[in-house]
């Protein structure tokens, strides 16, 4: 039976116990996948400690998932989809596949089906299409609708590629849906899992990028990941006017986890109806916005939300052609407490990815 | 002299008192015009109430002007803006001319020019270049650099152009650069002097739109003026998510003064993409509002800021080819304390116009 590291109580988030758990109930179009190793994204911490609201459950949270097919139903028909191959699985791990969004490419803003029977179903602290609960990566196995299997490129390492899933995805989607080519100025507010990934892609695509963070300590790692500039609002609280007058920015990807940014400032940094989007869902609200903040340049203030499958093979491509690595820390996923703790604490450079220790990965992608 | 309608104390914003005035020193560029009527714009009353700021000295509001040419600088080059045309004059008298907005037809998106010496300069409780103090067309003359002057074809009656040049330009300048044409689903909140105008333009530019509005009131209105559909927030409250399920909006064009409207529930009435466009300019801050409210369907909320003159003359174009007749109710100059009052009571279907009446215009115009 697969077994998982679970968070029961919000008020104890790093006090992981293994469980058993039951998969959704095998479908024509599902993939049986043995984990290899799994991303610690920020939305696991806010999610087991309760920052997003209650837990349905025990809650195996993790959506950075690498491993390898164990067994494929008889509809799925992606050759790379294969028995023995290795895919990945991210943020999400169904949707209704009837709604228009779902059928143009967009199936991570899935509004349901007409009946109201199906919908987006999140990879854990959410219930599967069956009424089975969805349980993440921090675990042996998954089980998952093939729209949201992605097949990874041999040029990617698995450590590597696993936190692509949910932070990269969630980055180049944005980067890619808001046509950032050769030249275009993007801004990246905040240097972690998120924004490492931002620097990184949007650099491949040809940007020019500017590092926007509140201290100065991470303007070193900023250059080495590839931007141009790097402002610390600490050190020069008045970038923003400066910006907007002789060098704006057309887009910026605020991945900022609190709403104590001045976003203000960053809509005036912007060029003529330049955009700031939110992939940071801080637990907050917005301060001190006003419409008058957005007329001076017809700014606009956006959110996103992860990728679609075309998106991530598409990142997943540049990744493998660009050699792009990510800046990652691998520990036992025994150790997915102490990862959390230190993700609370800012102390991560930029990504833990935890490989799997309840079993024997070779001999569980073998015995497929 | 010229002379206007001026109000002195913003406790008193109704107290209009006839003063005299100066004109800017005269430019090679400018084009002094005899006013024969100007339009009472919200910014009008949100100006001489204070509830923007405090005034800059005696203020003329006014900023939808019509009038006939009486002189102009000799390099003024277009044609059709020569002595004794009939012009028009937005909300907007200048700007640098040499920054990036500016040399790319965004000039109402002013940024100034490198030395800080020019930049942006409202018609009205602002100051021109010269260091002259900027007044409005409740009077006699202006005087106007010819970029913010625009011929005004034939087929408009002078009443009815007059307040397309702030209300109407306001909501054409979105709906234009947000690519609304034939099937896009424009929503309108708010049905009155700029809303009326989103639903004649939308309508005329091939949209399909739904008027958005608190009240039952004005449904019968807005089916006059071509929108398809109606809502009443009071009456019909779930209505977005009904909107974001089954019909969504592409982009919905806020005419609101007031943050009392439910944003979050415009954001979820979108299409992936679709885009909440602040026009009104509410004097209080956006109210509970978080990043995630952007993250199911990827929404963007913005802002505008009037229109260039390119943007101006194709919305006098598609007025004069399609026959659009703004809804307007005519009153002499002299009854400009009358107008406000009953504008700040929402008495007014849906733009009040006032006419010349501290000189005679005829004699005027014919002098030049």
């Amino acid at each position: 039976m697969p077994r998982g590291y679970a968070i029961k109580d919000t008020k104890k988030p790093t006090d992981f116990e293994v469980i058993e758990f039951e998969l959704k109930k095998p479908g024509d179009h599902d993939v049986d996948v043995a984990i290899e190793c799994c991303g610690v994204c920020g939305s696991d911490h806010h999610t087991i400690t309760g920052g997003w609201g209650p837990l349905s459950g025990p809650c195996i949270p993790g959506h950075e998932i690498i491993g390898t097919v164990t067994q494929v139903g008889k509809s799925v028909k992606d050759p790379k989809i294969k028995v023995g191959a290795r895919v990945g699985v991210g943020a999400q791990v169904d949707s209704c596949g009837e709604c228009a969004n779902c059928k143009n490419e967009s199936e991570q803003y899935c509004v349901g089906n007409k009946e109201g029977t199906k919908g987006m179903v999140d990879t854990y602290n959410s219930t599967h299409h069956d009424g089975t609960a969805a349980q993440g990566g921090y675990s042996t196995h998954i089980r998952t609708q093939e729209q949201f299997v992605f097949a990874i490129p041999d040029e990617i390492e698995s450590t590597d590629a696993a936190s692509m899933l949910c932070a990269g995805l969630t980055v180049y989607s944005p980067l890619l849906r808001n046509g950032v080519k050769k030249g275009t100025r993007v801004g990246v507010v905040g240097l972690g899992g998120l924004g490492h990934y931002a620097v990184l892609w949007a650099k491949a695509m040809g940007a020019d990028v500017t590092v926007i963070s509140h201290s100065p300590r991470k303007a070193e790692d900023a250059k080495k990941l590839g931007a141009s500039e790097f402002i610390s609002t600490k050190e020069k609280p008045d970038w923003a006017s400066e910006f907007g007058r002789e060098k704006p920015l057309d887009i910026i990807i605020s991945t900022a986890s609190s709403n104590a940014v001045d976003i203000p400032a960053f809509l005036s940094s912007l060029s003529v109806h330049g955009r700031l989007i939110f992939v940071g869902m801080p637990e907050d609200e917005f301060k001190s916005l006003r419409s008058q903040q957005f007329a001076g340049n017809g700014a606009l203030l956006g959110g996103s939300h992860i990728g679609s499958k075309v998106e991530a093979l598409s990142m997943l491509d540049l990744a493998a052609k660009e050699k792009i690595k990510p800046w990652i820390e691998v520990l036992p996923m025994k150790d997915c407490g102490k990862a959390i703790q230190r993700l609370a604490d800012g102390d991560v450079r930029y990504r833990f990815v935890l490989t799997q220790d309840l079993e024997d990965h070779k001999k569980a992608a073998e015995k497929a």
